[in-house]
């Protein structure tokens, strides 16, 4: 069987054995609170031999016990015990196993390597397939399985791969706020057997994979992974978040997944020849998420900028000027709209458009000209920086933007006014209009798609 | 007298005369609010000819008209009767006039150029000073007298130039959030009379200015402006955040404050050779404002990280490379009391501490670790990431790390994970203790407040 069809099982798990579930509010309890929180539809087997139930479910003494060949097993066990239970999960004909237990690789011992490379042979033989150890394995929404408790259950475009459950965990528990939803998530832990390589390769062909998003401490068989990457990003937006390219940073991925020193100018060569998106800081990273999967094919580089504070407008013109977009000049019918009911003074008409302080205590006028720049052929990106005095003011301008959006058909870009109410920004990210925290950000997030898209030729031409 | 001693007389303000104040709840009215918002103890004086009354207060028909010649005048008239405001304000002994008042320079005609240069002298030779035309002049806590509603009545250290009166608007109201309190803040406009340049030597020779930060979209006068910012920047922050250095911004700046194009050679080589911060964006600026406001001076470079999630402890660790901090190396007494309460599996005792997911669930772990961490000579910076799984775990948390710092005496930095409430960051950064959105800001202004004190010798030097 090919890897892509062995990690397809493991998205579309049936059954789940939990080895070395403790009967405790521990740590391990997570995993079980996570797939019932998901509403996971098959039969979840706890296993442990001390107690012959944990919190109604029946505990079978070991997986050899267990009635059935489990699609996945999450092993929780302390580590003397791991090898024992890959073995029975072997023998048992279970698909796939997690391998949460740590003390591998990570601990720089020569010991913690070899037996986990002993394991993953072990799997090999069996024809199982291994995530972890030291991970948190699998969140599939479709499949109603999780590695933590709260997860979202809707399926979205976004496949992500990490070296860090924790962060895993706190991106997609984020991704609702940010309007991100996600295909699968995986915490790969150190790799011994199923590698970021492996699932590029499965993103690939995946159709329900949009987009993909890593966070990277090292890289196992480099090869494999190049080559997976370049088939991934032909078709599909790869942003990769790359630990260990300086000396702190690889010191730091060593203790944490065992992972080896990279060196930048390397990693940025790869990048380059895959055509992958790269991108420095958890910040960027989630930025560029919300960028690929909230704008659709045809972005073009000619930007509208609406404003109330004149000084926000002046500020994303420079940061549109430094992300390669232009300002549109607007067409001579919406300069003549605008100046029907933009005061004189205090203002500009121009391109950023900036409404002055009287959008404050008129909303309608901001909303107005956000229309007219929305429905002028010559802006392709509407970026708006909105705020009333009050939240029920910014509810009701959140809601007239996302009619104007919606209307116009056209990438829409928010950008926060410190003070503007969480909730509203969470409507925009919902309705498919990305909210930034800054000018800076927003602008340098377009011009990060539209050079994707132009790369591929998916973007929108200029007259 | 000296242009620093007509600035302070401004700063001091005991008597204001609003120009123009309208009856009903227009902008203008605004200025009067915000006035009374601070508890100005002095008299406000209403010129209005339209009406005997504003709001319970006397409105009188003209400038002349007012028992006193006040210390600052408001002008909020239309821009066909501001002249005639500003030759009855010099007639009438006023000591300082700020011009609301727009449609001059910004509007890119030789008319308003002209016109604004005429009252700049009719001031001029009536010792009367001016602020704008087409800024908002004044925010000073000492005086209490402010240019918008809701601004914080507590003085604190930064000095804030700015070319957008909404910018500055923005700043001072969220400043408590990030633990930032004002000296002043000038709303300067098209800069007719008084320059940022004259702000500038002010704070050079004003000892409550401690930081000077500016928001800048064109130079006038560049010979004063650079003379004065590397006098004050000899012993003062000051952190600059410049529009015009590209063509879109550049544009957009001349339709804002009228300002000429930069370039951002020129600039840059202003900044260096002043030894001035540069920045580029909002929030590298208000980053920029928490470091230098929160950090005492003798800032190490050797920090410790402490964190639950293991992949931001890499990644932070990552940014303390970037930003040309160093890893500190754990003193052997410090790693012997950690290894008596970490779990020895998932975890690293290495710097970065990663105290694992257990942190989630016993958060005395946690702090005991940062304790250590922030008794360790070793270390200079402790930068933590903190969560906990509710908001009362959080708020407990919050506090006991405040009380570390408060024992340690040395500086902390709090890393944001998404889920951590606002109202948490905010103790931390009342108490003193900066709180970034993320480890790759934490660390480059950790970079930034440590290289600036290199500079002048003030920073702790590594044994």
């Amino acid at each position: 069987m090919q890897t892509t069809e062995q990690i397809q099982t493991l998205m579309e798990t049936k059954s789940v054995a939990i080895v070395g579930l403790p009967r405790g509010m521990k740590t391990g309890k997570l995993f079980l609170i996570a797939i019932q929180d998901m509403g996971f539809k098959g039969p979840i087997y706890a296993v442990n031999p001390f107690t012959e139930e944990i919190d109604g479910l029946k505990s079978y003494p070991s997986v050899e016990a267990l009635p059935e060949p489990v699609d996945m097993a999450i092993i929780l066990v302390p580590n003397s015990q791991a090898k024992e239970a890959v073995v029975q999960c072997a023998e048992k004909g279970v698909k796939g196993a997690v391998l949460f237990t740590a003390g591998y690789k990570e601990t720089g011992e020569a010991e913690g390597a070899a037996l986990e490379e002993e394991m993953a042979c072990i799997a090999k033989k069996a024809g199982m397939r291994l995530i972890g150890p030291n991970g948190m394995g699998l969140y599939s929404p479709e499949a109603g399985i999780s590695f933590f408790p709260g997860l979202p259950a809707k399926l979205g475009p976004i496949a992500l791969l990490s070296h860090s459950g924790s962060m895993a965990n706190i991106l997609c528990r984020m991704g609702p706020e940010k309007g991100l939803y996600f295909r699968f998530a995986v915490s790969l832990g150190n790799e011994c057997d199923l590698t970021a390589g492996d699932f590029l390769e499965y993103c690939a062909q995946d159709s329900k994979t949009g987009i993909v998003a890593a966070y990277l401490e090292g890289i196992r068989k480099g090869g494999v992974f190049l080559k997976n990457l370049k088939k991934a990003s032909e078709t599909k937006p790869v942003i990769l978040w790359k630990m260990g390219l300086n000396p702190e940073g690889a010191s730091a991925a060593a203790s944490h997944t065992g992972s080896m020193a990279g060196d930048e100018r390397i990693w940025n060569a790869v990048v380059s020849q895959a055509r992958a998106v790269s991108v420095n800081g958890f910040e960027e990273w989630v930025d560029a998420m919300m960028g690929f999967s909230l704008f659709s094919r045809g972005m073009g580089r000619r930007a509208a900028i609406i404003s109330g504070p004149g000084g926000l407008a002046v500020s994303a013109a420079q940061a549109c000027g430094r992300a390669g977009l232009s300002l549109a000049e607007l067409s001579p019918e919406s300069k003549a709209k605008l100046a029907e009911f933009v005061p004189q003074t205090g203002t500009s008409l121009k391109n950023p458009v900036d409404i002055g302080m009287n959008s404050s205590l008129d909303m309608s006028l901001y909303i107005r000209a956000a229309q007219i720049m929305a429905e002028d052929p010559n802006v392709d990106i509407v970026m708006a920086a909105p705020i009333g005095l009050d939240l029920e003011t910014n509810h009701a301008l959140t809601q007239a933007l996302i009619d104007v959006y919606k209307a116009a058909d056209k990438p829409f870009v928010m950008i926060k006014i410190p003070g503007f109410e969480a909730e509203c920004a969470q409507e925009f990210c919902q309705a498919g209009i990305p909210f930034f925290d800054s000018a800076e950000r927003a602008a340098a997030t377009c011009g990060m798609v539209y050079n994707w898209q132009k790369q591929r030729g998916l973007h929108k031409q200029t007259p």
